[in-house]
């Protein structure tokens, strides 16, 4: 494995998560007033908007639970993810049962269910919390979340969708990619047939239409006739979630000893890593278009914390599945970008957004779309790997290291 | 008015208008084949998508009319509209009257329409068309969208709206000031109290409730009961379309001779140039926080084209009302600024982003959101301004400059 030191590595991932970022999140987001969490955080952990999007709520539960069940049995850790777990009960669903995207600080609705991302993480969340404080009414709402999301499947905006119906309906990695890893997470918690068959039509539809080994991409639209139009949204590519899918494909994979897909999902790692990155300024771009033309989204060439610790932690769980030697050298140069870009030495917790030339835009640590959640679950990743490959070389075999 | 040769800054922005932008997408837009316009262009004017939005085709209708209308009676011009006219007439609607959002190279509807800002461009593009052609379907079908348009006002995005009805309902600084350039286009063409009564209610809702005297600033989102909470959406500056509005205010205003109201409109002219510009690299910010906050949207800090184009003509039409000596100076600094970062020497036409430091991010010269609009007003406009200014100066009348 290289010159890396695994075991000084695996101590500053654990640092990292339970002495900056777990006690910056502990201290600035737990609503003991009314509730749930705080997540709009200044640089300084201030608290800068009282709304609380639900799939943050849904993935903070998740990560407090996650870290009482795989870290150490702290009492805090159970209290902070119960906080986030009876605000969602009380005040999460609409009449229908489908969740808010978005709700005030008292829980009053403030913007309809309008598609099924934020029902996603709720059922990540309310079942880590099951099998965290042993409620089953937790497991009970996750499991019964996650049948109106597939009832829904065919139609995830419901009635808010801007297509026309008779034209053509594309398909978006983020379903396939986001059902792959619930069911993994709740295959292990309560196991069935059933989450077992969503998780490999999941895994399937992933490495079957978004997975393009002839193309060597990873493409986000697909359409469902398996065509994929010359257009920009055809073409476009997202580096950080092609590789944080193919992390769920390795490790579902892995587990089933199924070495042909976990070569495939590392072959794709190190496509999109080579695509995705930056060779003037270094840092992994948001967005790709897969004939080299700037994408629309303006942002597209912004370097965002989350595709890194994705990227960080993807290519430990393919180094220790397959030890291939170029992973080692790409976890160590987005290694080094990492933690000399996004940490913040002052106030704590990790900045999340620069320009491409390296240029902080934004000095916050949580928003609508940064929480407590892609830093910390890639810290805890990144910790337990390194310590495995410290330990005993990649042997080819899985464990349930990806969540 | 300073040292500044306004003989010589109108023939500049002839020039740009009339040997540069014109030939531009006369040569690369029109769709001869299907009929309407491919907007999507790439630096050299080739075709990089073949989508067409609906508000894309209504504003290059209005701007070709416009041309034959103000400029020269040029048979290419009218013919130019009339191949996006028609088009409208044929694909544009879908069976309850409403502009579809998005369709294909064929007219094949895309995207719904859900909100109504396609049909407010749409109503600009056939009221211009038929006062160019005398073609009075036009023009009732411009009528016939207004009516709609206003019927659907209190709920603009129709079932397609995110909030929660019984939540908090922000007002967008948006529907009134499109609506107050589309009453003052259309009172030109088909005067009638209604129109004037649109017009008149649109640019008070503006000056009372998105006009801030007391906190110098225009904002975006108003509650209808003129309170603005303190959260991003409420704190939320766009300094470009303040800038525009302004224009719009100022031109109908001027028009009444109502000076009080074109000094406000002049005064916060000024306050969202000095909030808007960067004093550390120049031009004008995209998205602000009232706060000083940076803004949610990642792209806040970047450099857009269109903000800089209506920046040019509102201070040349100030400048044209009220003589205010700080109008000329902010206008050069812009003028500069613009000329140097967006006109392509190489293939002709405008780039429309840069980062905050001034590096191009995108080479495009049309896409979903650039089209045959900004660009070309703002020129004509500026042109005649500029001619104005020369031969006689500001004396506080107005004259319809602004559409």
């Amino acid at each position: 494995m290289g010159d890396l030191n695994w075991a000084a590595i695996a101590r500053q991932y654990r640092a990292g998560l339970l002495e900056d970022i777990v006690p910056f999140w502990l201290r600035h987001s737990l609503d003991r007033q009314c509730g749930g969490y705080l997540h709009h955080l200044d640089r300084d952990g201030s608290v800068w908007c009282t709304d609380k999007m639900m799939w943050m709520q849904g993935r903070e539960v998740w990560m407090f639970a996650r870290l009482y069940n795989m870290v150490e049995r702290r009492e805090e850790w159970l209290e902070a993810a119960r906080l986030g777990a009876d605000f969602l009960r009380r005040y999460g669903r609409d009449q229908d049962g489908d969740w808010f995207f978005l709700v005030d600080r008292e829980g009053g609705p403030k913007r309809v269910a309008y598609n099924v991302f934020s029902d996603f993480f709720v059922v990540m969340g309310l079942s880590e919390y099951a099998a965290a404080a042993g409620e089953s009414w937790a497991l009970d709402l996750a499991l019964e979340t996650l049948r109106r999301i597939v009832r829904r499947r065919l139609n995830p905006k419901g009635r808010y969708s801007k297509l026309i119906p008779r034209a053509d309906l594309p398909r978006d990695h983020a379903f396939p990619m986001i059902m792959l890893n619930v069911a993994r997470q709740l295959g292990a918690i309560a196991p069935s047939d059933e989450i077992e068959a969503l998780g490999r039509a999941a895994l399937e539809r992933i490495m079957r239409m978004h997975h393009d080994a002839a193309r060597r991409a990873v493409f986000e639209n697909v359409w469902d006739d398996g065509s994929r139009p010359d257009t920009p949204e055809g073409r476009l590519l997202n580096p950080g979630h092609a590789i944080e899918s193919m992390a769920f494909v390795m490790d579902a994979a892995g587990a089933d000893g199924d070495a042909g897909t976990v070569e495939s999902a590392v072959d794709a790692l190190l496509w999109m890593l080579a695509r995705g990155w930056d060779r003037d300024f270094d840092g992994l771009f948001y967005f790709l278009d897969f004939g080299g033309r700037p994408p629309e989204a303006l942002e597209w060439s912004m370097k965002l914390w989350w595709p890194h610790t994705e990227a960080l932690n993807a290519l430990l769980l393919a180094l220790r599945l397959t030890g291939r030697p170029e992973l080692a050298e790409w976890f160590q140069r987005i290694h080094d970008y990492t933690w000399r870009t996004f940490p913040d030495p002052e106030h704590g917790g990790w900045f999340g957004y620069f320009d491409r030339r390296g240029n902080r835009t934004h000095d916050l640590k949580g928003s609508k779309w940064k929480g407590f959640f892609h830093v910390p679950r890639g810290l805890l990743r990144c910790w337990r790997l390194a310590d495995e490959i410290a330990g005993r070389p990649g042997d080819g075999s899985g464990s349930q290291l990806v969540d």
